[in-house]
């Protein structure tokens, strides 16, 4: 398996996510600016992983001397949705502020300490969700899965995915089916391409199958990430995650949220409180760089959607499964040391 | 505005919807062979559009002297929902019956003229779905659409879109947000074409963000086309258009479809009897010959899908407006003349 996001003496070095499955291709990153430019352009991406991303992004950014307000504004403001990113800059700030006058060379070191400690509680808790969830996932029948929320969306293992493999490890029966996940195609570019390297057997469908397969009867349950769970349960993820939750529960089936204590953002009361990303009209209109649409159409392109609380079967987290009602459960799990 | 489909002394003429919009080809089938194969490659796509291309393709096997059942066989075996399709070569077997021990020139006037006649009528048809639908669309909002129900889908003028023609000549201020469409992308590449040429305003969105929007408010409708429509009120469309209807009623939006009298196939008790077309894996895996997927990876792309009538509004034809329940408000319009 390739490693998602690496701490190197040479940089920050990522798998390129744009240039997958076509090129296996690393970049790496030697200044904090250039962590924040790979988060913009998605070379790396998924809530987790830009989590990881801008921890090291600030470490490197303390390595260079820069101001250091302005490397956690840069980062801060590469995406506006995954509340992993805002946490982890907030955790290597309250680091920095413990060491107020400590040695510069001791501040590098337990900071960047600090940033990897980040990458492998990721992998760990990524396991973690895999083991609390691999019960929910029903024998014998196919998981639908929308976007990635994989091993390149985290540090490894993945959350959604995470939850797959470790159903798949108990020794139950499933195939996968991964909606293609328009427009970025994170579905038939990433999550195809994870499951197919470990051997899991996965089909992939365009979006607009989800609801036909679902209808169906042989989709068992869905299981996706997540980008930020506000505190009554409503969960923003990849565009898309809405209308599944909507057909799934139309069509009985469980529809499950898998994401790291890390993407609850208890601050907010609501989902329609969390700020949606607007991407560019490209993305839409071209598919790598070729023109699917008429010139100069308008586009709209959010990033992600809404999933109202009432369309979550349960959230599985490393710390257990939370159930409605989510204003009380997912506060029990915050609590959790 | 363009042809879709012309009978010319040199042929049956169609533009080529492959390569809309980038470029603007015109095809000649010759043969009835030639015919088969532009419906069965979609250069000519859509319900009522493949309708008049077969009886085009009858009249010419008649020229070609062609065996009669072959010919009608051939054309029959090129896609198998639409209904419209052997509704037209049925209407062509009728009329040769008709002719028995007729001379040969007299023969092949009436065919090649009822193939034309069928034509003018597709348009008239469209005109009048298009008046009865026009009332139906709120005014001062966005309509939905999925697919391309639209001039490139009928002789002209359009089901769906036509009856978003009809609302715009009729004073509403409206505005349209066309899903792409995947994998065949008829909204991106044809309804967003289409619309823009008539200055009706557009917006392009990825299928999955359909229910993002319906669920945001500013959509009044939805109104789609359909490929056939059983007795009992489900309707076979484009794959999608069940999770768009259901997204449509679960946010309390209307759902319109629009289809003229031939889509109807009252023989049909319910849509889980309509034959649902596969289509090749590579209109999933490969976006105008470039690869979006790893290599080899397992595919389903059945290209329609079926919304139970209790998800639909209202059913829009050239003879009113049906509702439920269906089985008698379609056998009702069925009779009239």
């Amino acid at each position: 398996m390739v490693e998602t996001i690496e701490w190197t003496p040479d940089g920050v070095v990522m798998i390129d996510q744009t240039r997958l499955p076509r090129e296996t291709v690393y970049v790496t990153c030697r200044t904090y600016v250039e962590v924040a430019d790979a988060i913009k352009t998605m070379i790396i991406r998924g809530a987790p992983a830009i989590g990881v991303a801008a921890a090291m992004g600030v470490a490197l950014g303390v390595m260079e001397d820069a101001d250091f307000d302005t490397v956690c504004d840069t980062l801060a403001r590469t995406r506006p949705t995954a509340v992993n990113l805002f946490w982890a800059i907030d955790r290597m700030k309250a680091l920095k502020a413990s060491l107020a006058g400590a040695p510069r060379a001791q501040l590098i070191e337990r900071m960047t300490a600090e940033a990897k400690q980040i990458k492998l509680e990721d992998v760990a808790i990524c396991e973690a969700i895999g083991r609390n969830g691999a019960a929910l996932v029903p024998d014998g029948k196919t998981v639908l899965t929308h976007c990635n929320a994989g091993a390149l969306a985290t540090a490894g293992y993945g959350t959604a995915l995470g939850v797959i493999r470790a159903a798949v490890a108990a020794g139950k029966q499933i195939d996968v089916f991964a909606d293609e996940t328009r427009p970025f195609l994170q579905g038939a570019r990433l999550t195809a391409w994870e499951l197919d390297q470990d051997g899991i057997p996965t089909t992939l469908i365009t979006d607009n199958m989800a609801g036909h397969f679902l209808r169906s009867g042989r989709i068992g349950c869905v299981v996706v990430g997540a980008d930020r769970i506000a505190a009554n349960g409503d969960v923003a993820n990849k565009i898309g995650t809405y209308s599944v939750a909507v057909l799934a529960r139309e069509n009985h089936v469980p529809f499950y949220v898998a994401a790291p204590i890390s993407t609850l953002d208890l601050t907010l009361s609501s989902g329609d409180l969390i700020p949606i990303e607007q991407r560019p009209a490209a993305e839409v209109t071209q598919v790598f760089g070729v023109p699917v649409a008429p010139e100069g159409i308008r586009v709209e392109n959010p990033a992600f959607d809404v999933t109202p609380a009432a369309y979550v079967t349960a959230i599985i987290t490393e710390r257990g499964v939370a159930r409605a009602p989510y204003n009380q459960s997912l506060r029990e799990l915050m609590k959790q040391a």
